[in-house]
C-alpha cells in the first residue's frame, strides 16, 4: 500500500479517536474537524471512512504477517525466533498504538474480502507462532507443556501490550524488553 | 447480595445478550424476549438494565476481592499464593464466562457509586497480587524482575482466559490448571 503524508496524517487522527469514543461514534465531519480541515477536502483525499479503517487495520496486520513469515522462515533459533516475535510486538506497540486498538476493538467493523483477508492473516499469524512453538518442544528448546496454552499466554499478554504499556511509558524500552523476555520465557520462580 | 432464582436467570439470560451484542444495544424487551416472558413480568423482579448490569459485574468483582484477600491473609508461600490466584481465575471463567465478559466489556456502563466502588475492587486486586509478588521478590520465591511487567504479564493472560478458553473446551480444566501454573510460573524454556 502507498500513501501520502496527508493520507497518513488522515490515518493517525481516525486512529486516535477510533480508539477513544470507538469506530461507530466517530464521523468524518469528526475526523476532518479534528485534522482542522473541511470534511469536503477529507473526500478529495479518502472516500470513506470504511477505507480509512482498511488503511489502519490491513496495513498493520501485513506488517505482522510479513515480519512473522520472515521469523519462521530465518535459521534462528527457536528461543531467538521468539525473542523476535517480542520485539516485534513491543516496535509495533511503541510506534503505533492507536492503531493496535483499533485493530483490536474494531476489526470486525471491516467488511468483505477485507474482512476474510484480515482473519486470514490473524488465523495464518497464529499458525506461524503454533509452528514455532512446535518445533522448539520438537527439538527440546521448548518444554513440553500443552502447546494451546503456550500460545494463548504469551499472545494475550504481547496482544494487549498496547492497553497498558501507554500508561507505564516509565519503563525504557529496553528494560521492557528484557523483562518481558525473562518473564514469558523463563518465568518468574 | 441476595439473588432469587428468576433474578439469578434474568441475569444470566442478560450477561449471555451483552456478551453478544454488546451492553447498549440489548433492551428490557430483548431479555424479556428471551425468557420468553412479558417485559412488564421481568420489572416485577428489575428496575432497569443498569441494575442487572450492577448485579453481574458487582458480584463477579466482589469475589474476586473476597478470595484474593484471603490468599494475602493466608500463611502460605508466594508461589502457593499465586497458585491460588490462577484457580481462582479459572473457576469463574468456567463458572460464568459470560459475566466476566460483561465485565470487561461493559464496566464503563456503570455509573455514579456502582462505578467508583468497581474502580476501587479492580485497584485493590491489583494492588493485593503486586503484595503477593513484592514480598516473593523480598524472600526469594520470584526473580527480580521488574514487578509491574510481571504483574501486567500474568494477569493479561488470566483475564482474557474467558476469551480463549470458550474456544477450547477439550482441555480439561485439571490439564489447564497444572498447565497455566507451570508457563506462568516456570516459563516455556
Amino acid at each position: 500500500m502507498k500513501i501520502t503524508d496527508r493520507k497518513a496524517e488522515i490515518i493517525n487522527v481516525a486512529a486516535k479517536l477510533f480508539k477513544e469514543k470507538g469506530y461507530s461514534a466517530v464521523t468524518m465531519r469528526d475526523i476532518a474537524q479534528a485534522m482542522d480541515i473541511k470534511a469536503a477536502s477529507l473526500y478529495n483525499h479518502i472516500k470513506s471512512k470504511q477505507e480509512i479503517l482498511v488503511l489502519i487495520i490491513i496495513e498493520i496486520a501485513e506488517e505482522f504477517t510479513s515480519v512473522i513469515d520472515e521469523i519462521l522462515a530465518s535459521s534462528d533459533s527457536t528461543i531467538q525466533k521468539i525473542e523476535r516475535v517480542i520485539q516485534l510486538h513491543i516496535d509495533i506497540t511503541l510506534r503505533n498504538s492507536d492503531a493496535l486498538a483499533c485493530l483490536n476493538n474494531d476489526w470486525m467493523h471491516l467488511t468483505d474480502d477485507d474482512l476474510i483477508y484480515f482473519i486470514k492473516m490473524r488465523n495464518d499469524y497464529e499458525e506461524s507462532f503454533r509452528q514455532i512453538i512446535k518445533t522448539g518442544i520438537a527439538n527440546g528448546e521448548i518444554k513440553n507443556l500443552n502447546i494451546e496454552v503456550i500460545i494463548f499466554s504469551t499472545l494475550s499478554t504481547l496482544r494487549t501490550l498496547y492497553l497498558w504499556y501507554g500508561k507505564k511509558k516509565t519503563i525504557k524500552p529496553e528494560v521492557l524488553k528484557a523483562n518481558m523476555i525473562q518473564v514469558l520465557l523463563n518465568g518468574i520462580v
